[in-house]
């Protein structure tokens, strides 16, 4: 970490403050430029605040020079880590499909997308029981029963489930799902991370809508330093000052991500452009960029879906553009899971 | 509504879809025109999702006319909304300053604070006993005891007291608290929002780092959508590509959300820019725009703070800032509760 | 076009107002509905100006049917435009790869990375003579010169040139070059965009750092409407709050600007993230998400280079790309240039 | 300047890049860490390019510690720089209102409004003559015709004449202008900033769309360096996703640009939001937050207006904010011009 000291700055509080790193068991480099006055401060620096050095009047500003996650830093753990969750794996060469509706809206639409998912070659089915939405007017979600539903879905197609969670007093209730989602809005809700750090569940962290790659990564660090190991990152897109798409898909986000972190990289192009014709050039831009899956929303029948209609393909689409799916994620050296 | 067709849209599709419409009790006005083709939906359209809408094959485009907000609206209620929390008053002429340290770290310093801020003539006493923090290794807050130390400063000074919640599960223990504080991360988390629509102390509800004004409001109305009327609006910045202050004070949001809503509206200058120096003209600069309070962090010893050391002004700094706000708030027509 | 009226406008202010479109040969059609007022506007309003519409203070807020721009218009000319230079081919399922320095430097140097590049199979030339520099103390181009030695690199190796131009007045300079660039900082240069649609040279129009897609397509409409057809679109990041990558590369911006124009669209990897290995992820997905070209930096030197070093490739990691991109454009059905 | 080495850089790569920066006079401070390696530079940083140094494949980043800007910065000239341009100043404590329509019309409209605005205090006559319009079919100024009927308002009303260039090749036209102005779009067209830097007229710099502070800030210094010192900083709303407003006026760049630089920085809330009933609340918090100036459109006829309607006042509404605008300059220590 670098301090500069302001120009102006009296000796004795750059000593004082110096004595303080060194109480902290750091080392400390002082180097005077011309422009400039400066200190490197060498040893373990995760600890510090720079807002708090900034603090001190002496200061002019703070640098970090090392990331500040630990556990989700492929420095320190350079293979990928391969999630496994219901018995499907993601990262490392593995390459998982994510796919259903943004709803669950009845058992006769989640069982009949599930099996069509399924069959044209899905690894998880999605669905939301749980919603967040912008509007207090709008379908909230069935809930619990939302759950159940999945379940059931699963029992008759094998297609291991993923859906949204958002509160931490519901995670007793997800004790059936395979995967745990947290949604964009919720990226910091550091309550909700906490508690999923506590269990075992894989969870599937979304970026949130105007979050930095460094905080998606704190969020994830969250988890694991709970001591829940099993995180699979997806980048959905950002909010920028664009408006012909819902959101912005950051791609170059896989690649910057995955030499980051050991942890694997999915996309959700569904939610990043909101356009259901958007999802197969976005999906195959994914692939190639390197990603270690897809999440695409599938409804029987978009225009009655209860949310998210816009984006949703509809089984026969989803059939066809899974088999360009599986031609480009051979091509790009990744196997279908 | 405004339903805007594709060019290639099939007739017996449009036909349909207006069926649709009409069984919802809407009133349909076609329009054709030399490059568009398109129709008005008159009625009661705040139910409609412009998403679903466009999910249908003949659909280009939808757009809203009306808000979808109601109960926060203006249009419905012209009266500035006076929020009374601990027998304070914000909006409609009184102008209150909330200050306080980011985080509550001692029964002494936040009593000794709340002291020193009340003789300065802040309103409330603001501090964080739960705190949202981007690293999972920062300090967290003193949490539930942190709650009591701020009820004991408010014993000795009388200061009413405002803090953040980040778990719909601590309501019970924010009962003695005089307005609670949902931050910028949490703007979006609808469990929270609900739970809190359902009890009855008053609302501070910051926007979110990446909220658009409209999803704001939104927010917003979810709380009084669930029964509770008392909401107070609070700008804190917004994030851009600027990287000199830590967000953009978005003081346009002030002129604009008074315009939209009732509901008063604060500014926090803290967090805004990040930078003590910067507190007075950003404060000053939301007084001027017709901000109807302020929130401002103060700390005994800024770098030794728990969090947030570089945003925070001492007492002695606080003081003579009051002084000037105290003469602006009075230019500009307010009154200082 | 649709214009909302204020719930307070006065009747006879809307009708004054409507017999002013009248007089334009505008159709009106009233519509009345119960939380807003409104007309649609038939006939050509490409004229109209949203903002001078808003100036009425009957009116609350006015909203575009219809695309502001006709040339570039995909509706009006739905086939891919195929751009000529230099005897290669972009659009239209002609792939073509720009490669070369950001600077020119040297007859050495130019011509040097000229074969090279060249060997490996790029379609262009490209290397910047007149340079926009953020600091003044930055290396400013070779200027006139470097055209000259552009030329000569293309007599030796066949390679079509094309290069950035900051000035309108320096267009007779430009007569050698078969495709003129406009830089990002220069998309809404009007002065420029009018004199290059004057002549016949290609252009090679960037999009600027923070220019909707729509106002990108306007500035493509400056060109086409002063005469010349030949604009290739080049997306190559956009600002963002991001700060891993130099910019955000907006990859939608690859199909949504081909279901809108019909001009051929690039993508430039190497300015997108302003790192070199991340050039080739992000050149796969533009390739994948079926963009007509790339434009990639490469140097003999990158640390010596006297621009964007931490971008450029060297010739040999060039070489190893071009087998990748070769054989991505086949497997996404287009063809090498 | 830091330069931060990979985990897996080469000793001899490093010595290599090290005995470089020594042969350009520039010592070198070695500081090895657990977790980084890196080195600082102590001397004249400000020639080296932090892209190039970049482009070693042993540097993982680069940090400059000093500002890139010498000539704009305060810390080499901390008095306020006072622009005077035809007898009126700006900046040091003299606080000019630049006042008129967005477009000269006509001979009778420029002077009527000059004569207006003259009387209720502006400083200054703004009008466009050269008009960057997002559309080529949009109303693109009188020209030079504009600038002969802005130099005969002058002659009539005594007031200096502020107006807008878009073509270095233009200089010559505007030999008779007070102070010229560089717009938005053409913040970082740097042909043209070096043009106006060989010349003495006055320069008005407006911040660009999408453009760092530093960058302003480096716009500006391209002016001074090449021998124009009298340079206004304009901060005129910038890019974000909000879209209630037409620009996000960042209110924090008037104190952080006057603390960075001595030259003098005014605000102009018409462009900011785009929205007449806004231009009160913004002038008056960019005055509260310290500008020395104000840029206002005032049009006899808004609606009519050839652009920018819907943001301009007419004479009456300005001559009523001019005496707010009085009182507060007087309230916040400003004396007017």
């Amino acid at each position: 970490m670098i301090v500069i000291f302001k120009n102006s700055a009296q000796p004795e509080k750059i000593r004082r403050l110096c004595s303080e790193f060194e109480a902290q068991g750091l080392e400390i480099h002082k180097i005077e430029g011309r422009r400039a006055n400066w200190i490197g401060l060498i040893g373990d620096t995760s600890g510090l605040d720079p807002d708090l050095i900034r603090a001190h009047d002496c200061v002019e500003d703070v640098k970090r020079i090392s990331e500040p996650y630990k556990k989700v830093n492929r420095k320190f753990c350079p293979n990928d880590t391969v999630v496994c969750a219901g018995g499907r794996k993601i990262g490392g060469g593995h390459f998982a499909v994510m796919a259903g509706p943004c709803s669950v809206e009845s058992e006769a639409q989640i069982t009949g997308i599930a099996e069509s998912v399924g069959k044209s070659g899905a690894a998880f089915l999605r669905g939301g029981a749980f919603k967040p939405r912008t509007s207090p007017y709008a379908f909230q979600g069935m809930r619990a029963e939302g759950l159940e539903l999945l379940c059931r879905a699963r029992e008759k197609t094998g297609l291991p489930v993923v859906t949204e969670i958002m509160n931490p007093a519901h995670i007793p209730l997800f004790a059936g799902v395979d995967m745990i989602q947290v949604g964009a809005r919720n990226m910091q809700n550091f309550e909700l991370l906490k508690a999923l750090g506590r269990q075992k569940t894989p969870v599937l962290l979304k970026r949130g809508l105007a979050n930095t790659l460094e905080e998606f990564l704190m969020s994830a660090e969250y988890i694991l330093a709970g001591g829940n190991e099993n995180v699979v990152l997806c980048e959905r897109g950002i909010r920028t000052f664009e408006p012909s798409t819902r959101n912005t898909l950051d791609i170059s986000a896989v690649p910057m991500l995955k030499s980051k972190t050991h942890l694997p990289v999915i996309v959700d192009p569904s939610h990043a452009a909101g356009l259901s014709w958007m999802v197969e050039p976005l999906a195959m831009a994914a692939i190639a960029a390197g990603a270690d899956g897809l999440m695409i929303e599938v409804h029987n029948d978009p225009p009655h879906a209860k949310s998210d209609g816009a984006q949703s393909l509809t089984p026969a689409q989803f059939d066809e553009l899974m088999k360009k799916i599986g031609a480009a994620v051979q091509f790009f050296g990744k196997a279908m899971e």
